[in-house]
């Protein structure tokens, strides 16, 4: 069977959804995390069209892509003028990208009230287009923008402009259902007709979730001979949003035995879908297929007595093929075994059942239940372990931090000053600093008061500062008195560590953050020095 | 065509989802809203297994529904003793519900290793817990669980199962594909043969969202000959969920043209989708298919143009078909277009092309390109469009604030206070407030220091305040120095609204969306009395 073609629109179509809104550093963090999980296509943008999608295919071209080859997305040429002379078709050529994909009208009703050019002369324009970029890129994908609605309108047309693009070189008749209406049915007989009609075109399928339909319809042109699959992670996108490709490619890999990726990766889908939901800023949907957080989850009882036996019998597929967890529901036994499981990976030794862990255990369950969340901090995790075991020493502690913002009319950015009392062993250091904000001072602060002590302090640089507001739970806990987690990522020469923080006040969740990305550091530094690493 | 029947499981199968929790209370109130919906089953839970569920039971029958009928579930009876002595049937038969719906293992294995019985006998508990049921009840409905799968490992015996069912007076077979890991096209085939090997019975659908095919399965088997269709009200369920009610029931009337509901009540399921994630405590899943509050939104520029002259161009099918409403969002990619549309709606009049609408085009890009994000704040908007226009008076205008967050190893929380001096015509006004972190004693300084001039103040609450941390633009610019992006959502008896603030200070960027939210207050006030209703 001929491997399936994986074209993801994340940051194109996908960043089109009113709630996702990515900078370029966004787009090329998830085009790298793309390119790992081995997805054949990532679509950057729009070349030329707004400053974010410029820069994007600007920088792309530094990163080495191992797999993934980049597509950049616009449209046919505007009928004021030739192909030549389009600004627009100039700034895909110029984008330096090996794919192209050019989206055209395939609709008569479009071409007339959407676009204002005669049926005929949007025939032109698809002809056109593609035929002065054949020549200008590696690989050519023509999106037949609202095809399906367009054969159901005026199949001869429809059928027209898919020729079209086939004569012009179009490597791909990429079908699109852009109003996202149609049934899978209808999708199988559409496709069936085409493949008649033009055996020698490939086909791919680019469907919107308005129906709830989105996956099926893609699997069902696949089934019909479809090569090429358009989606995005998580499905993203406007409306209901774009097929979702975390739902497709394990169906494709896993079900219909369809290779979808390179070999042995499936198993990076779920961490792909938690850090495009990380990114975006987007809390993960628990339900989601194969990748949420509740697709394995199991009550206890008998029921994961049976799981543990065979768990063929309560789930469709096994949870490790996904990269995701099997989880059971108010269990302590599954607790325990993460924690054995950590405590393993961090080099530690533990027993099963012991004091310690369920002591650990009791923590972990304290502070998850006011918002700590430990799976995206796990050196916050770590340090917590140690504390609870004794095995690491208290290297500061804090006396006080005072944080003063002051804005006067006139200056744009306010004076954010703090000033730190720490005291390191029978030394009290009092500092102040100024920063950007009041986090940024706080931080110049506390380091400024270490490094005196712990030089190696200084090789460390913050790198990524997030903060998420909790949901209220309860009346008066809402608006600007909500809790706030700020996650904190922390950078040397050769790690990086996440850390966390939770309170109402989020300078005092910030400092918990920053207060263990420090201590981690001097953690790290004491293990090596005890494997004589320094 | 015959009705489809449809079964609401969201009581029951919806509330085993980990993070569904409903009293007896909030039982009663949805299965009133999904009588007024027109649901013809409500599935309510197991009578006599808990005492919520015995609670419903009891009240449900105050309750005098026009339509709906209700519907106790149970399992067939145990191994150990006689239909006619097991204490979970005679609950279900005093259970007064018209309606019953048992489960049985259809899958050889199950019947095994989960029930720990021989298939034979499996049979028989089937057998014998209807035959006992039939007089007891209106309706019996047979639930054959995992139906899909054990008809494919072993069909004889699946289909033994159907047919004691049917045998012993089962009004429906419904086939469940309780792992939810079965495709469209195997749920056609099995319900073609069940169909064709029980010419007499009739068949209802089950299926869980597993391969985020639940609807597409159950769509699939309504095709197949299928009369009954089970599912929950915003797919809530176990694991992925099970089939969403509010994706199949507009499909079967919009697009099969299947009666599902009584005449002119589909216009009532998007107000019911939003009122049990209300009840249930959900955040409404803005992507959801017709229901959601992005499921006819339009946010790039090319679709407004069109939607605005003809909607059936961008749209599958009417918003106001399903209680929705369309939305046009701005955005970076929004053009003139979107700028027009939003005016209207505020009741201010402008022309393409006039030197207004292009300043405020400006402005917004050059906003949105240091990280505004208006789709999201349209308060802030509308007061931006306003000021462009000269169309908002000056309420107030800063002179200076101070922040201040003090915190003493000891006491868990800092103190935060801050100070406010604001200038209201002749007067300057400054005042002081504590809150539970920075921008709530901000919040509470501003509001003390305007209520005098501005009682109406003294209406308005903060219900939400988002952070959003925007990804460095340089590389100085990371970490704590990060530009963040707050979104304030504000409300009084009446009205909601959203603002945005952005700067490298998360004070500042709250002080900008709290003088936004307050401004727009005065604002609305302001058109109010204009149009004389004060």
């Amino acid at each position: 069977m001929v491997k399936v073609q994986i074209y993801d629109t994340t940051l194109r179509d996908g960043a089109q959804a009113v709630d996702i809104n990515l900078t370029a550093e966004d787009k090329l963090r998830i085009a790298q995390k793309l390119d790992d999980l081995g997805i054949d296509y990532i679509e950057g943008g729009w070349p030329g069209s707004n400053p974010t999608d410029k820069r994007f295919f600007e920088d792309i071209q530094a990163l080495s892509l191992k797999h993934s080859r980049i597509a950049a997305f616009g449209s046919t040429h505007m009928a004021k003028h030739a192909a030549e002379n389009d600004p627009n078709l100039k700034a895909l050529a110029a984008s330096q990208a090996p794919v192209i994909t050019i989206f055209g009208k395939t609709w008569d009703r479009h071409a007339v009230e959407a676009l204002r050019v005669e049926p005929e002369r949007n025939l032109e324009l698809i002809g056109n287009s593609l035929a002065w970029l054949r020549p200008r890129c590696k690989e050519l994908f023509f999106d037949a923008e609202h095809f399906f609605d367009g054969f159901r309108a005026n199949r001869d047309y429809a059928m027209e402009c898919l020729k079209r693009a086939h004569q012009a070189g179009a490597d791909v008749l990429v079908l699109c259902d852009t109003n996202g209406g149609t049934l899978p049915c209808d999708v199988r007989k559409i496709c069936d007709h085409v493949t008649k009609a033009l055996p020698l075109a490939r086909i791919g399928i680019h469907a919107h979730n308005d129906t709830d339909m989105a996956v099926a319809n893609s699997l069902m042109a696949v089934q019909a001979g479809a090569v090429q699959v358009q989606g995005t992670v998580n499905g993203f996108g406007e409306r209901c949003g774009n097929a979702n490709l975390c739902s497709i490619i394990p169906t494709l890999e896993l079900k219909l035995k369809r290779q979808a990726l390179p070999k042995g990766r499936l198993h990076l889908i779920t961490e792909t879908s938690r850090f495009v939901d990380e990114v975006a800023n987007r809390v993960p949907f628990a339900r989601q297929p194969y990748v949420g957080e509740s697709a394995f989850t199991h009550k206890a009882g008998v029921h994961v007595a049976a799981v543990a036996k065979d768990s063929s019998l309560y789930e469709h597929v096994q949870p490790e093929k996904v990269g995701n967890l099997r989880q059971v529901v108010l269990s302590d036994m599954s607790g325990q075994a993460n924690i054995l499981f950590k405590a393993k990976e961090y080099g530690i030794t533990l027993e099963k059942g012991s004091p310690e862990v369920l002591e650990i255990l009791r923590e972990i369950k304290e502070k998850e239940a006011v918002g700590y969340e430990y799976s995206a901090s796990e050196a916050s995790f770590e340090l917590l372990m140690r504390r609870a075991l004794g095995m690491t020493r208290r290297y500061f502690s804090l006396v006080k931090y005072r944080v003063l913002d002051w804005k006067q009319t006139g200056c744009e950015d306010p004076l954010a000053e703090a000033t730190v009392m720490v005291q390191v062993g029978g030394h009290v250091e009092h500092t102040a600093a100024v920063g950007l904000g009041p986090v940024n001072a706080l931080d110049n602060s506390l380091r400024k008061a270490l490094v005196r002590f712990y030089p190696k302090i200084s090789e460390i640089r913050l790198l990524d500062f997030k903060v998420r507001v909790l949901n209220a739970k309860t009346k008066h806990d809402s608006g600007t008195a909500s809790h706030v987690r700020v996650l904190i990522t922390t950078g040397d020469q050769t790690d990086t560590w996440t850390t966390v923080g939770v309170s109402h006040n989020i300078i005092q969740a910030s400092w918990q953050a920053l207060e263990d990305a420090v201590n981690y550091k001097l953690v790290m530094e004491d293990k090596k020095k005890q494997q004589g690493k320094c």
